[in-house]
């Protein structure tokens, strides 16, 4: 099997790549060719038996994909993209990479598929920003995408794109929408969901951490791992199971920010909750009360995908990968 | 104000065009000037006393909507569409025209703005067409848009790059998903709606037509008339009242075949039910199987939008339009 990564460089393409490495299969099929490819090159894979390629790619550029699909890869993960913030401040930027790259991707499958039958699985990493406020208690399966960003919009118009392509039978796609992704590792940033991260990641290595919203804020959220486990599965399931609609909510858990606290208390300790510093933000508390709090992703778990059990596992897997077994400064 | 109308050859245009002749205003304001605009050029507007001005223009090709603003109209409805059966054998056509076309206004639209402050409003004809299967017994307002056409996808697509546009303050754009159209005039066509049409439009005028699926067939209408008064609504309407979701399914009238068959012999007598002949068409009855029976348009109906009251009104509205007051052959 061929597998292209695109947005390889990222982190969740780098944990991807590692897994897919250490496993040295997808499903039941072993991996004899790797392509790895972000506007940046992404490191070679470590350990990897077989092939590997890694390019420079930038997918804006109408020619890029169907050079990115000259090897006929079974499976692309398409993984690269602007993110929410920087979609929002740079319009021209989000659309040419989130939709125009996207469309571009879609195209150079579908004139492929005119040339040879090409038909490759596509994995879509989406996202719950394709929906907007306001919500019920929890958003179901048939809950409207309605976004209020640049972004979701975007990710919207990929999903609609990527079941159009599917059902006329030039792929086999799957979009996941990934819950938000804590505790994301590196450095804090100023991404305004950036706290959900910060006040567990940095007292875990004795740093403080600034929370500006209230403990009882309610949010959806899936571990790095856990949102590798999601692109794993759908690498590997019986796409004709999913029907017409391609594009799924992944399983997350609904947790409070309080809820957060208290896990950290109880994988780390008071003196790590201690360094967790309140200072309320308007503007945060403006933007994030704007966010989904739950779903009920009944599509998703009938087909196996997994949720993180609680964030004591989130925590733990965090200190597992992240910092190899050891919590403190 | 200065009104253009992209699609104006076409039927609806052509409606919308003569009433909004007819009226000399649209809501408060005096027209002053139209332009109307289409792939062939359209016919000028007869008894108009201001300037008009007819355009033949090919909003695929990327420098036809920058033309089509130079005059900065207030107000553009744009009806422009590949219809949904030649949207399906035409994949690239569809989308160049759907898609592209679509963005390419908005995006003209948005580069006029950053240059001098240009903000139309910007009437989009949408579809129930981005509706697919499985439905609930009655679609809301807040049912998600997975539709099963390529048409459906480029309408869907084309909602949410003019939410998204509206939501960044380049325009003040308004969407409504137009029901089925009945009677819808002039001749028998191929499409596999035709039929809700011709079984009443045939035998109005002593011509026999064909009935290929069963009486309790739901669906969902609303007249030529009603059509253009919901875009001359959306003309007018204070958009500040509709909230981010700027896509309305408009309302219509749930029907079966049955009560379209008891409302032609109520208008027209059992001679005119005799015209219509059975004949089962399997691939019709299963491409029907999958459209939207019934909806609850409650932000529509908030809105002021009026649908039509019975089918009575629909066969009267379509003798009083296309037949001179005149059933008969």
């Amino acid at each position: 099997m061929h597998i292209l990564i695109i947005g390889a460089a990222g982190m969740i393409g780098r944990k991807l790549t590692e897994q897919l490495v250490a496993q040295g299969r997808l499903g039941p099929t072993a991996i004899e060719r790797l392509t790895l490819a972000d506007i940046v090159v992404p490191q070679p894979p470590a350990g990897f038996a077989g092939a590997a390629e890694c390019v420079a790619a930038d997918l804006s550029q109408p020619a890029t994909a169907s050079q990115l699909l000259s090897g006929r890869p079974d499976v692309v993960f398409h993984l690269a993209a602007i993110v929410s913030g920087e979609a929002e401040a740079h319009f021209e930027k989000g659309y040419a990479i989130n939709l125009d790259g996207t469309r571009h991707l879609l195209e150079a499958i579908r004139l492929a598929h005119a040339q040879d039958a090409y038909r490759p699985r596509l994995i879509f990493t989406s996202s719950i920003a394709v929906f907007g406020a306001p919500f019920p208690d929890a958003i179901d399966d048939e809950f409207l995408t309605a976004p209020l960003t640049s972004y979701g919009t975007q990710k919207a118009v990929a999903e609609l794109l990527l079941s159009d392509y599917t059902r006329k039978g030039f792929l086999d796609g799957i979009g996941i929408r990934l819950p938000t992704i804590c505790i994301r590792p590196g450095k804090p940033n100023l991404a305004a969901s950036g706290f959900f991260s910060n006040i567990l990641r940095e007292p875990l290595v004795g740093q403080e951490a600034v929370l500006p919203v209230s403990r009882d804020l309610r949010h959806w959220f899936a571990s790095p791992r856990t949102a590798v486990g999601f692109l794993l599965h759908a690498g590997a399931l019986d796409l004709a199971r999913i029907g017409p609609r391609r594009c799924l909510n992944m399983p997350g858990l609904s947790a409070t920010v309080g809820d957060e606290i208290e896990a950290l208390k109880r994988v780390a300790g008071e003196q790590a909750v201690k360094l967790i510093r309140c200072e309320p933000d308007e503007t945060i508390i403006r933007i994030v009360s704007g966010w989904a709090q739950n779903f009920q992703p009944q599509r998703a778990l009938a087909l196996g995908f997994k949720a993180d059990a609680s964030f004591d596992d989130i925590i733990r897997s965090h200190i597992d990968d992240e910092l190899g077994g050891h919590i403190g400064p």
